[in-house]
């Protein structure tokens, strides 16, 4: 099944069930928002099913104009993991860092009141601030209760999105630095426009894990194609890791981190700093600039019979 | 004017108007939640006062059965500072850490998709996690744009409110080494029940502070009553820190930081961790235990003319 949000001018959007294929779609009575169907997700998750079943077949109205927003265009939680070991590893490499000290999962609770829509504008204040992508993947939760184990947890991943975890790269070492995590390096993320339920991966979910290339480009160059499948934790356990001393709420959103791949010499990277960690590992020195107002950025996910599960991600950064 | 949200069933509770004894209320049409009301707070808060005028005047319910829930049950965002210099530097001597390399406020994000009720039990996992209470002080905003000024900030808090940011003292300093800030060494706060208007602190609000005593009581023995107005920021200051790259949601909720004075032989502290700080230095090793099952913690705000602000806290800690 396949939910998205269109834009009805309220701050929560209007909740649709769409076809697979995108191309039409339904509104759901009387679940209005993407939250209220979370919020009862047992209750609400049938009748959402069949009015998949029948826009699949045809029934329903047309998305040509339609607006999507993101899936949850304000969630009560966004906790963002950095699940890709090879990630943090080339990171601490290339900049002389110690490795980071810990046997849990990392972690950061974000900004959740605003994930932008796939194709909106991104504004920032300064180019100087470092404006970097980060193509991800994440789930989202039903209610779930503390102490969860990872294997219970796997049954409360109730979707599965495409995001784009903007950063601002000068400042992120400098909020880092203070332990407190990070505020002015993390501002709104973006959100592919499709939120599917698990068995829509196919074969391409299994362990918890979104068994996907994601591919990026860069003002229209190839920029990656990581697989989602290398995380060194599945979802599950960050659900479980999440949950540890508190309840997650219905509606909150898991991300695996920036996506990367130990052959990131065949498959590229997610975002810029990844890239410039190579470079300076490689080459001495950091070689890529990273983006400037009027740039553009492309990131979608296929399964391996060529289906767009997310739909895109497409935007360009501007001066806020 | 005077703001509470009652038990009515639902996740988000019913918006209340108080009167400035706590003693009657008013449930106002249409708005229902708080949530609402500082969604379109310019529309809502002139009806919103009238009916406190009323209830002032003794009109309304009687608020003698029914059972508050925090201000915000569930809040899109909760950025917690750490604005008393002299808990920072105590903290620094006691367990001789760097100081923090940072010229901005110190801030992170918290979760926010619950606030537990005043007089919640509290609910954790582990005597072993070191649990430990903070007494607050924070504030409630509109929607602020990106980049705005302290001075501006000043003019988007709209509510005034008492909090007690629980945490998890063991857990703290390893997620902290992370750089990623702290997942499970904060779960779920708890808030006061009425949120207020600035006006109602009287000449106790200026320069974006609270200049009220904090009264905490440990199991019924006085434990501290710090100054709120010793701030080395303001909260006009830490809106525009939150904002510096972000708009704020209607509904972002500021946290002060564990309220702490530099007389604090005097005063006492407003959590564990700054007492047993305290006697590390003074001792040479802490005295103090953290929580145990079954220990309450009490805390309350007063005017100068013996008002009781915000209510009071008065929670159990229990086993999850």
């Amino acid at each position: 099944m396949k939910l998205a949000t269109i834009d009805d001018g309220s701050r929560d959007g209007r909740l649709v069930v769409v076809s697979r294929d995108g191309a039409r779609y339904f509104e759901p009575e009387p679940v209005a928002t993407m939250q209220q169907a979370l919020d009862a997700w047992d209750e609400t998750s049938p009748a959402l099913g069949n009015l998949a079943g029948e826009a699949d077949e045809g029934a329903g109205a047309s998305t040509a104009n339609v607006r999507f927003l993101a899936p949850l265009p304000r969630a009560w939680q966004w906790l963002d993991g950095s699940a890709y070991d090879s990630h943090g590893a080339l990171m601490q490499k290339a900049f002389g860092l110690d490795p980071i000290e810990t046997d849990a999962p990392l972690m950061y609770q974000g900004m959740s009141h605003r994930f932008l829509a796939a194709t909106d504008d991104v504004p920032f204040r300064d180019e100087a601030d470092g404006i970097d992508f980060e193509g991800e993947f994440g789930v989202i939760t039903d209610d779930v209760p503390m102490g969860v184990s990872a294997a219970d947890a796997l049954h409360h991943i109730k979707l599965v999105v495409q995001i784009n975890d903007w950063s601002l790269r000068v400042i992120a070492p400098k909020e880092m630095k203070t332990g407190f995590g990070w505020i002015q390096a993390k501002p709104a993320c973006s959100a592919a426009p499709f939120a599917v339920t698990p068995d829509e991966l196919g074969d391409a979910w299994k362990n918890g894990r979104a068994h996907l290339d994601l591919t990026v480009r860069w003002n229209g160059n190839a920029f990656g194609h990581a697989n989602g499948g290398a995380m060194s934790v599945g979802f599950h356990e960050l659900v479980a890791h999440a949950a540890g001393t508190r309840s997650l709420c219905a509606g909150t959103i898991i991300g695996s981190g920036t996506v990367a791949n130990r052959n990131y010499d065949e498959v590229g990277s997610s975002c810029i700093a990844e890239k410039r960690g190579i470079e300076i590992v490689e080459q001495g020195e950091p070689k890529s600039r990273f983006m400037r107002f009027g740039d553009r950025v492309f990131m979608e996910a296929r399964t391996p019979d060529g289906g767009l599960l997310f739909g895109v991600i497409d935007q360009q950064v501007v001066q806020a």
